[in-house]
């Protein structure tokens, strides 16, 4: 059943609430959301998450009332008598009117006709504030009116609603689960980036030991698409605004785009996208259909200025990092080109740790052909890209499902949607089937009649941005990496400061083995250091005492509590090094 | 001898000699420069290099006559009269004036005391035009008046001049060979990058082959700077103004700074340096002595907005990216940490084949204390950080010499000078010692005496900007770079088609092994495909006949011309495979 209409009644109880509880409060707005609901409104004293018990008891006599959600439509005069005294509303209004849109309201009526609550609202809704079985208020938060920062901050408060206790119940726990897992606090809690105020919103800094894991999944990304036939490439992350302005990005993407840089006669722009880039690369030599599939690369910055209030750690950043890439191949090797990607996504992301149907799947995304500002006008060549696409998914037996839409403005794509810990699902980066692009750029081939031909392209991403899969990994992982990735490898850990020298030349040893190693020579408890390895997610813990020392071996605790005492350094070694060139995941199990 | 005099007196030669050939022509300006020198005129008629044999001519003729080059110095009534008639002479004139300079002249007379040719010089010059013993013209080009793009395009004629012949031939054998080897012109030929007139100006692209070179060259340093200590980091490369306001950056760096980005109310701009981005990384918790030295690397990208007129190959770009660090120690640190980063330099050097005293020397950049603008007041300071660098130039027996004047403006520094192909020398990348910084952005640490403390910090390179180092190692090798750096390590090369399959395995077993192998299998003789893959400078080419087939062997030819016949695969395959781990330079010698 579909939870939005619940919550959207949910939502009315929490504002007829507060109206009772605060009665000079202005309501401003409150929808669903995918989560639950929220609710803001003007109000002059703070309302803290302190104030929750006494208003989810309001809110329990509303729903205890079984009230009846009953739509009418009203005409514009009795509009503005009703919110006379709520400016709030007399602007959402003037926005019904000037859309050309019904005015509705929603009346909470008991059974004996008597009306309790009045909004503007076009619903749908419950039945009855009864039908809400479960519900929980979250928090507190400011929110600009329209989203704006120059209008004023009111007050929003956020909840959620079930149709039973149990999901609520279960809601709340992945909640708990998420939160802990939440790649923001574990990025704090295990040093791995940080943000600066002075450098900017929405620009990370990654941290020595943020930036090997970035490191290593970009060297990962290097050697492996390299393998599979790509060639890197590096292309300059700004360019002319002419670049954009040819691809047609400049209109589709301005309001994310920095501003234009004038300096001398040019005018330079930071790079929203870097196909362009690579189609000035392709053309700046003619091509035979000898080199054809041309696979270019790039580990790619991008800049799109996200709005402040949609920013977010990792995911929604500022400036990303694409493991990017775009294959420029006959109309004829599509077919094969697109399964080689997914192959690819799917053979670098089990390598990571993701399961293809568990924790991603394909989302086919269709154009809307009737859409010609969104669209290229070209029913034949979307009609094919978009079967060739549909091919490729049930050919490789891929879980994928498809919208409509919601495709690039120069093609059809395949999106892939990762699934979060939160339960929810986001689109990690797509790929796309591109025609539109090599005519605008005029890119060209030599054909085997002699012939020049225009080639398609191919966008993909293998791994998405660097940015987002370290915050993914972050929390599929809950911070305790496979050993590749785990910033400390190895943490040593001597019993006393008698094996102060033994530890040294344990430590000097693996480290020119080439594993990340550290030494906890602290004045702390044997105890307590173990504790603190295990907190930092440190896969192996090196323990040495009188008796490792005096047999020339070491004893090894892991991050999940496995110990196997008395074992040879060497053999030590060489398993974490197998480990770590197998980049297996999960050593024990 | 200081070969300055000489050349402006052979400049003075030619815009005589121009005189008498253009009559109706008009003197702009002439220097003499380190290489020879100029002489910028105004001419309606096109004057191109199949005239230097006419100008030479008039140019021996007047030398011949051994002119004297005799100076004096007039007043303004003088000058502008003697000057009326070229609007470019009397433009000096006021600027001279302006500048409150003497108004100088020389003169060229003959033993009668005949006056030749008058004008505007402070000089000096050599005694007379016979003391040119050897000149050469070299080239014609445009030249905006003033270099400024909005002036008139005027004519300049190069030129260049010795004491005697032998010295020009010297010169122009050495110029022949660093054109040949001028990694613009081998960029193009061997295929490693290219500019884009719609990405812009001083914005290179690397090819899949010159990113080659640049991901070995980002691996080697980051694997090596890890060894010595270095902690790597990434950090944005833009931030808001603020921090470079902060700094200190933004007044001394805006000319070649890009324009501010104003989004929503933040103002940012692309980062021109690295430095305050890595304090922003030390602040971000609290520091204690125990940690000191910070050693934060990073693979930093940073932006300068040369004049379009300065730009050149990948030696001067827009944007480019320092192996660059920064090193927070406490004073009592710093000798010890500055001779570390001295022997980090000179080893990764000698990695890239450049030797110590050949191929680059140190030079102690000291400050102008009497510049206050442009130098932080802190004499003690100074004097402390000065003698601590030239202590470790002394003590590690560094070849070096001082220059006052040239330190940054928060403290001295060693520059690296890179002496290139053409006998130049350039500042390659710097090593500072900076206690203005520490101050500016108030970084601290607590020491063991439980007291808040003052870091300094190094700011050093190890190799350089990565473009600069590319086009210097192009340059330093010809192209045929070391076996680790190469983009094509083997080239395999079937006599006939009918070793195609054996070939395709032997190529399959050198990609299995990680050596970067292609297949030459086109319809051209193997005498041709040898001379190709000899022009492209692949390290080792791998000969394939009936005979190898036969064996199961290989047959192999170097660049250099050295062949050896019917070797195994493995051998040569573990032997490609030492080269490239030890990062072999020149294996043949």
């Amino acid at each position: 059943m579909d939870l939005h209409p619940l919550r959207h009644t949910a939502e009315h109880v929490l504002h007829f609430a507060m109206q009772n509880l605060y009665p000079t409060l202005l309501k401003a707005m409150g929808p669903a959301t995918d989560e639950g609901y929220y609710f803001d409104f003007d109000y002059d004293e703070k309302i803290s998450e302190a104030d929750f018990p006494k208003i989810e008891k309001e809110m329990q006599k509303i729903i205890n009332l079984d009230l009846q959600m009953v739509k009418a439509e009203i005409d514009e005069k009795q509009a503005r008598e009703i919110f006379k005294n709520n400016p709030y509303k007399i602007e959402w209004i003037d926005l019904i009117l000037k859309r050309n849109e019904p005015l509705t309201i929603y009346k909470m009526i008991d059974k004996k006709g008597k009306v309790y609550d009045i909004d503007l609202c076009s619903g749908p809704h419950a039945s009855s504030t009864g039908k809400i079985k479960a519900f929980k208020l979250l928090k507190v938060a400011g929110a600009y009116w329209h989203g704006d920062e120059k209008n004023k901050m009111l007050t929003r408060i956020y909840g959620t609603a079930f149709f039973m206790q149990e999901e609520l119940e279960n809601w709340i726990k992945k909640q708990e689960e998420a939160e802990k897992r939440d790649h923001r606090k574990l990025g704090k809690d295990l040093d791995l980036f940080v943000f600066s105020d002075l450098i900017g919103k929405g620009l990370p800094i990654l941290t020595p030991k943020g930036t090997i894991i970035r490191r290593e999944l970009e060297k990962y990304v290097l050697e492996e698409e390299m393998k599979w036939g790509y060639e890197h490439v590096i292309t300059p992350p700004l360019a002319k605004t002419d670049l954009y302005r040819t691809s047609g990005h400049y209109p589709y993407y301005q309001n994310t785009m920095y501003p234009v840089m004038k300096v001398d006669d040019e005018e330079l722009i930071l790079r929203p996208m870097t196909c362009p880039h690579h189609f000035m690369l392709y053309k700046s030599r003619p091509r035979s259909y000898k080199e054809l599939p041309v696979r270019f690369a790039e580990i790619a910055s991008q800049f799109r200025y996200e709005k402040s209030g949609e920013l977010s750690g990792l995911t929604r950043v500022r400036m990303f990092c694409l493991a990017d890439a775009h294959i420029m191949c006959a109309v004829s090797q599509a077919k094969e080109e697109i399964k080689n990607v997914l192959n690819l996504i799917d053979s670098m992301n089990k390598v990571l740790g993701l399961e293809k149907g568990k924790d991603y799947r394909y989302r086919l995304s269709l154009g809307d052909r009737t859409d010609e500002k969104k669209y290229y006008k070209d029913d034949a060549a979307w009609e094919k890209a978009e079967n060739v696409l549909r091919e490729v998914l049930v050919q490789e037996k891929a879980p994928f499902f498809e919208v409509s839409g919601e495709a690039a403005f120069y093609g059809p794509k395949i999106d892939v949607q990762m699934k979060k810990v939160n339960g929810q699902e986001e689109t990690a980066f797509t790929v796309q089937y591109d025609f539109v692009m090599p005519k605008r750029f005029s890119l060209t081939y030599i054909d085997k009649d002699g012939k020049e031909k225009q080639p398609i392209v191919i966008h993909r991403s293998s791994i998405g941005a660097f940015e987002r899969t370290m915050a993914f990994l972050i929390e599929h992982y809950a911070g305790a990496f496979p050993l590749w990735l785990a910033p400390v490898q190895a943490e040593i850990i001597p019993i006393s400061e008698k094996q102060a020298d033994y530890a040294e030349r344990v430590l000097k040893n693996l480290k020119e083995a080439g594993i990340r190693a550290e030494m906890m020579a602290e004045n702390e408890s044997m105890q307590k250091r173990i504790k603190l390895a295990t907190e930092q997610k440190i896969p192996y813990m090196i323990i040495l005492g009188g008796k490792e020392e005096a047999e020339k071996k070491i004893s090894i605790r892991t991050r999940n509590g496995n110990q196997e005492n008395m074992i040879n350094l060497a053999e030590l070694i060489n398993r974490l090094k197998r480990e770590i060139d197998e980049k297996i995941i999960e050593p024990d199990s």
